[in-house]
């Protein structure tokens, strides 16, 4: 066991082992010596070395979705820290508890000229659950302080090391209690690698409180909507496996009156439920009477819980056919997604909806009609799958059927999560996509990072331009061999072929669909992966028989579509089963 | 030509125009449709596509660095903004004209649970010059305006056009005229493909003003200080080549009592002036008269310009040793480097010591001692390198001798330009490193960009560590054939083994010097460089000889050096030489 002798740092060192904050990330560098130092030779921690600071934050981001729990990255002054800026804005929209450490230069070494110095504290003020910032410690430099800062003198030690536990303490209420990412920062004086074997400081004993959410007051009035509410939705959007209960899935499966739509990433499976919301809506969008079945669709009350919502043709829809009451059910937020918000009911979905109950038992109209054209689209997939040639679509269907039971899988943004939204998912998989900023930027080591943990092997799919954008995330030591990445690789931004703005032009090809001759063979090689590739039917189900075998290494299979026939094909389906 | 149909696209687009912004990197997405349809579909600019944002934005700040103009970087709204922020933070501290853009959605979709949404206003505040978060366009979206936002109908379209107007004429200004990176943020409603073949808006005439910086009122007191000071120290940062003129370099060489220290970095080239830094001063720690050598060299007057001083040991001797005076020539900004500034003199350098004029004809004691240290330390130098083995030192020695005249010089952080300090280069040479952060972020990127529009060819110089985080920096389609780079991989962060902490453990091998196995071959067969390889000084020398013989491909030049003895080789020198 060894403590740098900096007290600020063994304060925050002896504060996360209080808490349990054990799993850390760190990047290399000379002015987060102390706690690297700290972290690394103190067992109770487990750490992670990860060079690039914007993977290794998505890399902690993962791990911390899979452990339900804070997990803290390190990183030295400078840029460093801003690279951890795309991680940390997913984190905030995601609700995970990513605790970011940065090491700082004292505040007389700020704007003065010197290296790897930045305007560190607050730099992530707009997407941060709470901000930290430290301050120097007095009794480590008080020669360099009386020298030039000397307005820090007229605080003690004392003081200092007060107001620092008190600051690392709400830090890590907020990440524990809210699940929000928040910001640590500390100001080191130089020596950095001075060290000892037993801490100078003690901390105190506050325990992190979680205080329960208020009692919902209109009990009465919600369960009068719910059960005279002719015509009921409920929508969820990301959720994590596991946590709604059974029971409360049976009760809104039978309930008659309710449909249930569910999205890939809800992690949400019953017979009854709907699953694939755009096959549902894009007929409908494609029709002569639009308004007609629009207006069939619309609930009288909308019941979400969950986090963001994937589909935008169900934003559009209930943005514009607004149901009376939309309810959103979580202890902690509730976005105005629909612009029609009338309540924000803060608890769990499993309590929630086992104290309402259901409300019919007798299937309304409302259900029995949707659920005609449910089994209408269900039938036309398969027939248009069995009439088109090989390309993302029939892709994605070989591929789903090829997950074994149990696995995790994380679809990348932003073509994988749409597609895999139109295809079924075994009730055993495990579904994750970073749709708190939806951005391609850190798939792959979000994915990475939540296999560590997990008991089954993981599978990451992925389209070209979100694997190659990250392809610093296999730049780690910790990946297991049987982590499996499915990348479908169609030379570019293939959803920009689908989005309305596309031509035949050469910029339409550079600066949208950003075309490139790319292949994962190269980095396989370079980071130690197996390699496959399929470039046609019969050697992507070849492929796919044998990928998820045990193996040494872990392996890449990466599958070449046809980039000009892809959205041909997409498009096509929707007018197929409309 | 065509442009978007959206009000505020046109006028941007419209006013980079009229102001002269004509290099625009473009990363693709959706919500920036409106912005890259009208800047690729007009003559008038120059795009370029890059897919990683955290690239772009260097590979931009290249372009800006080399052309001393405003170049914009454009994305998609959500978190690809976020990986602007490292080169805008490097932008910012070095004073580089990066303008950055980016689409956002409209007010009323921020926090309410759509996708790619964050809160982008003045995100980067910290660093920047100026930030104009502009207005959504009323005429372009009445019906959604209405539906979601009514508040922004109490406004007029004239308003609307009049304050984006303004605001981009702030930020341009700012870019301009000081220098700084500027940020504007552009909300765009759907559609956003809508385009028209002339603009529907006309934009003012305002032209960018650069005031002159405000007359300095005691040069008579300065010309006082300055002649009267019997030991001087010019001391120069990051410096653009060729800005200072040859009859100022000559004025200070033959001043008598004045030393002129100038860093790789300054672009200064007189074989009077003192080029390495360090071996000068770390000789001085090492001796037993530390007190003694240090008053010796102490200036009474310390004059300084340029940017920021990569040397950490004047920067220590200076803070302890200080100057009675100390004068910082800028016509922007002066930091307060060794905690004694005393003037900050708002003018250029030539026209500084052009007025005040060389102060003593006869050479001083001061000088002449220290021109006997530095003649010493050369011959040493040289002894010192025939005796040691092949390393990171005799690698440096040899490159440094292999440039062909001319050409421009980039050097990586951290270790190589620390390295690159220790020897002379060929003042025919342009050289350059991000020293406003320092960070190893983006050194590659900004190679790459800083290329693209010199004369002459571009060689990169890095570590592996800087080179392996920046890789999608290759992931370029505007490389040209004769871009050059020397890779020197020592396994990992070589500089850890010189600081001060290093330990023969796991823990520093994992965590401070992160060592790895990587090789850059891979990366060079899959973006198309040719490769070569030197693991020892004769394989160095043969491949020096070729290296920048014209190509059709660009070239990596892989040096492989032994990380357990570059450290022991590098302080061995500084023994040497004491």
């Amino acid at each position: 066991m060894m403590y740098s002798d900096i007290p600020s740092a063994q304060t925050l060192v002896l504060y996360f082992k209080s808490k349990g904050v054990k799993h850390i990330v760190i990047s290399p560098g000379s002015r987060n010596a102390p706690l690297t130092i700290s972290f690394t030779k103190n067992p109770f921690f487990k750490c992670y070395s990860v060079v690039d600071e914007r993977c290794a934050a998505f890399f902690a981001l993962g791990m911390a979705q899979q452990l339900q729990e804070p997990v803290a990255v390190v990183c030295t002054s400078g840029s460093a820290l801003l690279n951890y800026y795309p991680a940390v804005a997913e984190a905030f929209y995601s609700d995970i508890p990513l605790i970011v450490v940065s090491a700082d230069r004292p505040g007389y070494r700020i704007d003065i000229g010197d290296g790897q110095t930045i305007r560190q504290e607050n730099v992530l003020d707009r997407h941060i659950g709470y901000a930290a910032n430290l301050k120097q410690d007095i009794s480590h430099a008080t020669e360099k302080v009386a020298a030039y800062g000397p307005n820090l003198l007229e605080e003690s030690q004392e003081a200092v090391q007060a107001f620092n536990e008190n600051e690392i303490g709400k830090a890590l209420q907020t990440a524990f209690h809210e699940k929000a990412p928040v910001h640590i920062n500390i100001p080191f004086e130089e020596p950095l690698y001075g060290r000892m074997e037993s801490p100078s400081v003690t901390i105190g004993k506050s325990a992190i409180s979680f205080p329960p959410p208020p009692e919902i007051q209109n009990w009465e009035e919600l369960a009068k909507i719910w059960h005279e509410s002719p015509r009921k939705m409920v929508l969820v959007g990301v959720n994590h496996p596991g946590t709604t209960d059974q029971t409360v899935m049976d009760l809104l499966a039978k309930d008659g009156n309710t449909l249930v739509f569910t999205e890939t990433t809800s992690n949400l499976h019953h017979p009854d439920f709907f699953l694939s919301i755009d096959s549902i809506i894009a007929p409908i969008e494609k029709s002569t009477n639009v308004d007609e079945l629009f207006k069939k669709l619309q609930p009288d009350l909308l019941v979400t819980f969950g986090g963001l919502i994937v589909s935008k043709k169900i934003k559009a829809f209930l943005r514009k056919y607004k149901p009376k009451h939309h309810w959103h059910i979580d202890e902690k937020k509730a976005y105005n997604t629909f612009y029609c918000l009338s309540e924000h009911i803060k608890t769990s979905p499993n309590e929630f909806f086992k104290v309402l109950g259901s409300s019919q038992d007798t299937v309304s109209e409302y259900k029995t009609y949707w659920e005609g054209v449910k089994t209408q689209y269900e039938e036309k997939r398969q027939a248009y799958l069995n009439q088109i040639p090989f390309s993302d679509f029939t892709v994605f269907d070989k591929i789903m059927e090829s997950i074994p039971k149990g696995y995790q899988v994380h679809l990348a943004n932003s073509s994988t999560v749409r597609y895999a939204q139109l295809f079924p998912m075994h009730e055993s998989l495990k579904v994750f996509c970073n749709r708190g900023t939806s951005g391609i930027d850190g798939s792959s080591s979000t994915a990475v990072g939540a296999s560590i943990h997990n008991p089954e092997p993981t599978l990451l799919i992925t389209g070209d331009l979100s694997f190659f954008y990250d392809s610093n995330a296999l730049w780690n030591n910790h990946i297991r061999p049987d982590f499996r990445i499915i990348l479908i690789n169609n030379g570019g931004g293939g959803i920009f072929r689908i989005l309305p703005g596309k031509e035949d032009t050469v910029e339409f090809e550079t600066f949208f669909e950003t075309h490139h001759d790319l292949s994962a063979e190269h980095l396989a090689n370079m980071y130690g992966f197996e390699y496959f590739k399929a470039e046609n039917e019969m050697e992507l189900i070849g492929n796919l028989q044998h990928l998820y075998d045990p193996s040494q290494k872990p392996r890449i299979l990466e599958i070449f579509t046809p980039r000009d026939l892809n959205n041909k094909i997409l498009l096509g389906y929707f007018d197929f089963i409309s």
